[in-house]
Parts: C-alpha cells; structure tokens; sequence
C-alpha cells in the first residue's frame, strides 16, 4: 500500500511542504529514512538529521525552524511524535490479522473462545479457560485450567497463566504443598509480555484489571491484584497477596514484597524494592528499600563522600582533643 | 462433591458451633465467602470478616472469641490455616489427576518414563532422560537430552531443564564454547516454577536435592547444587558453581555470585547480593552486598540522615575553627 | 569412543607420565573422576584430589609438583584447562549432530532456513523469517515474522525473538499501543540462553552484533544494539533503545535505563544499575546506581559503620558544646 503526502496530511490534519505527490509505503527512523519511506522528527536533538535522511516524507511540528532546504516533504503537524503513532495504527489496523484456532494450537474441549480471537501453533489452553473476543494468544503461551481472559488481551509468547502458587507448609521432612485451588482473572485490554508469570491464587483469584500492561519475565505471585492501566516494566516482580493500585508505573526489576498496597498513580523506580505500604496517591519512589527520589539522590550523592566525611570526623576529633588539653 | 460441618469436623478433629448439616462444596476467602464455601480465620487483622461473610462453614481457632452473633456455622480448632491447609490437600488428592504421555507431547523413544507420570502436550523430553513415578511435567516443559528427574517431581509450564551451562572462552576473534557434558539431577519431590531455568553441568551433575522448590523465573547456572528442603523464591538466581545448603530460604530476586557457599539454614533476603561464602548455619542475610538484618536496618535508617550528619559535620568544624581563634 | 593417554597428548602436545595405553571415553570432574574418565588440575585448590581420583588420566600443568604417586596417568601440558577445553570442543564435534527441520516444528511457508540448520520440535519460525547456516533453534523457541537470524546461532529453549515492544501512549482512558513494526537482527555466532527475551523494535531493528553471548532470562527491549563478542549473564535487563558497545561483560540481574551509550570494553558488574552513559572504553562499574568499584567498596565499608560515625558526631557535638561554655 502506497499513500501520497496530501492523503496523508488530509487525514492527520497537517500542512504539506513540498512535493504533494510524494509516496512513501513503510516506516523509518530519521537517521534510517530511505526512500519510499515516512519518518518524523520530535527530539530536538535529532534536528541535524533532517538535512540528510533519505526519507520521502517526514513528519515536523509546526513550531520548528529550519535552517537550509531539506530533499523529504515535510508535514506541518502540531505534535508528530502523536501523528506518527496515529499513522501507525492505522497502518497495522490495515494489515491483514490472524485469526481463529490455528489446528497446531491446543484448545481443551471445555474451552470456550470468543469470537475473533487468534490461539496461534503450539498454545495450550486449559480445561474451563474463557478467553473473550478479540484476544490474540501467541505461540508457547500456557493458560492453565479455569482461568478467565477477557477482550482483546494480548499474551505474547512463552507467558504462563495460572501456574501454582508458591505455597508450602512445612512439615519434619520436608514440605507439604499447599494445593493452590484459586484462578487468575485477565480484564479486557490487558497486554502481557513474553515470558511473563501470573501464578493462580490459593482461593479466589489473582486479577488483572483491565487496562493493564505488562512486559516480558514479570513475576505476578498468587493471589496479587493490579489496578487498571497500570504499567509494569520487564523483570519486575511482586510477591503473594499483594495489591497495586491503578494508573501506577513500576519500573524494570523493581520488587514488592508480599501482603503490601501500593496506592493509585505510584511511581516505583527501576530497581526499587517496595517493603511496606505506600503513603498515598501519586508518590514516587526509588531505591531498595524504597523512598522518595529526592532523599534518595542527596543520600546518595553523600554516599560517595562517605570516606571524606569520614576522614573529617577523625580530624575534627583529633583537634578537640588539642584544644581540650590546652 | 459434597460434605456436611459434622463431617468436616470429625475428619480433622474438630468442633461444631451451629449447624451440623451445613454444607459446602468449595472453599473461599473469607472476604469472598459464598454460601456453599467453607473459609478460615487465622489473622486477627481480618476478624471483622467473620460477622458479614455469606460463607457457609468457617474454620475458627478455638481461643478466639467473637462479639457478635454469625450467620456461618463454625468448626472450631487449635490451628484454622493448618486445618484448611489440609482439607484442601485431601480435596486436591480426590480430583481426578492428570495421568499418562499426551500425544501432543514429544517423549525421545530413548527417554524413561515412570508409572502414573504426566507429560503434558507440548512438554520436550529430549534423548536419555529418566523421569520418576507420579512426576508432573507441564506443557511447554523442555528436559534437555540425558537428564534425570526422580519421583513426584513437579514442573511447571515453560521451565527448562538441561540447556547449556554459560561457558565460553576468549580467543583473539571472540569467543569459543565450552562443550556443556554434564546433565542435571532433580531429585525426588523437587517443585520447580514456571519458566525457570536449571542449566546443566560443564562436566559432572547440576543437582537439585530432593524437596527442593523453586518458584518461577530462576536461574540456576552449570555446577550448582541446591541442597534438600531449600526454598527459594521467584526471580533469584545463582551464578556458575555456587552451592546452597539445606534447609534455606531465598527471597525474590536475591542474587549468588558464583563458586561460593551458603551455610544450611540460611535465611537470604529479597533482593540480597550474596557474594561470598556465608558464615554459619542459621545465619540471616540482606542487602547487597549481604549483611545481617541489624546492621543493615541500622546503617539504612542513618543512610536517609546523610544529609543531616554531613551538616552536622560541617558545623562541628565551623564552630571548632571558631574556638580555636579565641 | 575410546582415546589412549597417548594419542591425546599427541594431538594436544603433551606428554604421558605413566601408562601411554591407559583410554578414556567420557569427562569427569577431578573430585568425581572414574575409571575411564579424563580430567584435569588447573585450579591449585583442588590439588589434593589428584591423590585419589579414580579417574584414568590427568592433565595438569607442567610445572605442578606433587608431593606422592599418583594412581591415574598424568598429561603434562603448558595449559591444563585450555587443553580440555579444547578436547571437550573435538569430541562434542565429534558427537552426531542434529539436523533439519523436525517435523513437529512450526516453520512459516514463508520464512527460510539455511543449510544444516536444525529446528527442533515445537519450535515456531515466522513469516519472513530468515534463519542462517547451521544455526540451531532449540524446543519452545518463538521466532516472531520478519526476525533475521545469522549463521551458527544458537537460540535455547523457551527464548523469545521479536515480541511486540514495550510501547504505549496515554489516552483519557487508558493506553493507545504503539505498534511495533521494526524486526531483530540477530548476527553470526550469536547464543542466546533459555528463556530471554528480544523484543523487536518500533521501527527499524533491534540488533545482537555478531559473536554476542546472552545468558538465560534476559530483557532486551526494542531498539536496543548490543556490539559485538559482549558477554551479558542471567537476568540481566536492556530498557528501551539503549546501545551498549564490543567486547563489554555484564554481570547478572544488572539492569541498564533506556536511551543511554554504554563504551566498548565495559565492565558491568552483578545487581549493577547504570543509569547513564558510561565515560568511555574500559570503565569498571558496580552498585546501583552505577560506580566506580574502588569508590563503592570504600563507601560500602563505611556504610557498615555509620551508627558508629553517628554517635562520633554526637559526641563531639557534645564534648565541644562542653568546651564553648568553658
């Protein structure tokens, strides 16, 4: 599929300068632009390379001053770093999408899968699992039985839903596992990352809630719950029962510990290891244990000095004891 | 299936407040209590539970007394989370188990597998692996060729069992690969999470000893061996050669250095850095790198008052400088 | 396969102290050496296993003295470990290769594999996908469409190549995903370990240089780049776009932000946090955030002792307060 400069500033609304007929057919970044392809320019620091990109098209906000002639047609947008993801959209809502039970897939008979849904080769779903319509399932994902996914959730390849709790109680020799009886429920519009673990509760349900984005080798314990359209990044992990809040962003490898409630709209650094309840809406926190950003970088920034400040008290002893002798 | 308060409490030797002929058919959170479920109250924090729940049987410890009448009828016990613990491990054992190699699942003709083991479809068991009676191997399981699982072993969806140690040795170009020709021996009664990884020996045996559980997303690298009855939980990972001793317990995302050893009975923190042999058994461990618990909490809290101490310091000079003139 | 003592040493250039026809089929670890067994002395450590190893033939370094007879057959050799590595390298070469497409993998009618590939089962290979010579894509590995794969890549079991990355964009109710439209390139010599992740990039390529080394369970997230012959261990996690340069090592669960240059020869250790760009080729780093080891180890020491820096400020503060009124 091929769209001209004017189709295109027709219909993001944006002004063309230059060549109306150019064509573009694919997506670049600036300093990648090639022909026949439209990319855009919203980091101010990557302004030099509009003077060179190959692009056919790039897209600019209106604000931005050039200083010499550019080879691509421009189009005046109001923000392009929008106008480019809205184009992408488009572009992919285009693009022919797999559908349907593909036959490599395993399906339990007492499954039910709504309609437009996409269970792609080699995924296992389990006895009593509902999936909603419009999902897609990629390949290698594991939903074991009774789990309940709504619409159009994603869960890319590799994640498992529903595995066991961690749960065990001891006994003299060993341990005895705790039979984990519960389910995991996934709302609608939920992403789930590659490799990602959403373990089953003991009783009742782990939630997901919709919205909810996740990235790959997340670890959710048995028995959490998070708060819709909240965004999880890659390798963090929360240990059994805990709740997170709503419109929270947790950053990368960032940990809870269990039995904690982290309130709406967190923020929780990469790294950071949450230990205890949160104050309220709208914290940020950083640091393991966690605490607010800027205590966390005076303290830290100190760290560092830590031998100087060191070496000062020893001073500081030495002369009193002088002086004291005097 | 069905059972009555009186039967309930005959089997785990206890006493009914209420209606004897009350029935359940399944178990609940008290705080998602239904009629026809049977829940527990063991921390006191969720006592005010007790007087709303729609559940139809609680288990009660027998010390606690309650201000108010409730509409559920009680089985009083000296410990309600052990009992429950139990009727749900006598549940989980009447339901039907999962028995047998699915036909979707891929056995190497040279593979062992034991009586009433499960391989679920999509499970790999590669060339000469041995795999004892009852064990359950989960879809999407991969158990590299040679590797040796024992009896009621228990693993999860997406786990892998046996692929190559990380070995590799410079030369002038890049790097060679050391072969990886040893296997992995899990033992008997070993649970091992979804997802998690236990990568065989350079030469010789990783070796997971029998009652070991493993929650999800672990690493385990070439050479390691985990001692019996050691739990650890999800996201922790240990590097090549380290050996950890019975009886442990490991918190998310702890991280071994390699070639170390960790004394039996060590309790390790979430998040802790463990890089070098630890001291004793029964010790306590957290923080990266590890420390003990006192020191740790003591230096953190004092670490939020840097800024503090080093005005403090600043201070202490100025006024000393000061005295010194007079 | 059996081998003499002497024809070893012929093919390593070592020399035979004891018997020449003493074989050898298979590699044993020195404390758990057996008859018919190789092993070797490398690390000084393990010296006193040599007395009593059972295993068949030895190699040690040249200039080891031992202080007793031995019962195995020694070869001398400048170079205990690199020797076995080197032997461990012919015989796994010597070892039948797998090979071709297995017929329970997935292969898109689309995608193309080289010769001498092999493709294991349960394997899934996208549209578009390409795949070089020799290269072995173990049990459960999802190759999402359009990935290009190099020759003698070794992908283990359950990785991810080419999921969505993690983009999205805040609208009034929730979350607008950005799709991800760019692909990965993965280079030649590349192995990638169980279970990580590779995620493709929004436009343009994610790319792993040749020669790379990723251990298991690791994030790298779209856009990254990572330079050639750079070894990364487990767990470790790339945030978005970031780019780390040749010839850097990575320790575990080490976690590096997004957008940010990481230098040619770094050296990232384990649980590290590297935040920003790093100042140039060769730097050591520890701790997180990222510092300078020498610095981290002096502040780390003294962070131990803070209550112990307190209550020396107290007293001075005390003590010269005492002075003043004097």
């Amino acid at each position: 599929m091929e769209f001209t400069a004017k189709q295109i500033a027709d219909f993001i609304g944006g002004r063309v300068e230059g060549n109306e007929q150019a064509t573009v057919h694919t997506f670049a970044k600036i300093e990648e632009g090639k022909e026949g392809a439209i990319t855009f320019l919203s980091n101010p620091k990557y302004t030099h390379y509009i003077y060179d990109t190959k692009a056919s098209i790039v897209l600019i906000n209106e604000d931005v001053e050039l200083e010499k002639p550019v080879f691509a047609t421009l189009i005046r947008v109001p923000n392009a770093y929008e106008c480019v993801a809205k184009l992408m959209q488009m572009y992919a809502a285009s693009l022919p999408q797999k559908n349907g039970i593909d036959p490599l897939a395993f399906v339990s008979k007492t499954a039910e899968i709504g309609k437009d849904a996409y269970i792609a080769p080699f995924a296992y779903v389990g006895d009593g699992v509902k999936i909603g319509d419009g999902s897609k399932i990629y390949p290698h994902v594991t939903i074991y039985d009774g789990c309940q996914i709504g619409k159009n959730v994603t869960i890319h390849a590799g994640a498992v839903i529903g595995a066991d709790g961690f749960g065990f109680a001891p006994n003299q020799e060993g341990y005895d596992k705790i039979p984990q009886m519960g389910i995991v429920v996934i709302e609608d519009n939920v992403e789930i990352g590659a490799n990602t673990c959403v373990d089953r509760s003991t009783m009742g349900q782990t939630v997901i809630h919709k919205g909810v984005k996740l990235d790959n080798l997340i670890q959710v314990a048995h028995n959490c719950e998070i708060g819709e359209n909240t965004v999880m990044s890659a390798q963090a992990g929360m240990a059994g029962s805990t709740k997170i809040g709503s419109w929270c962003m947790v950053g990368g490898q960032a940990g809870f510990a269990g039995h904690i409630h982290v309130a709406d709209k967190t923020m929780i650094g990469a790294q950071c290891g949450v230990i205890s309840n949160t104050k309220g809406n709208g914290e940020n926190l950083i640091g393991s244990p966690a605490m607010d950003p800027k205590d966390f970088f005076k303290a830290k920034a100190l760290y560092r000095r830590l031998p100087d400040m060191y070496k000062e008290i020893s001073a500081l002893r030495k002369e009193l004891e002088e002086l004291k002798k005097k």
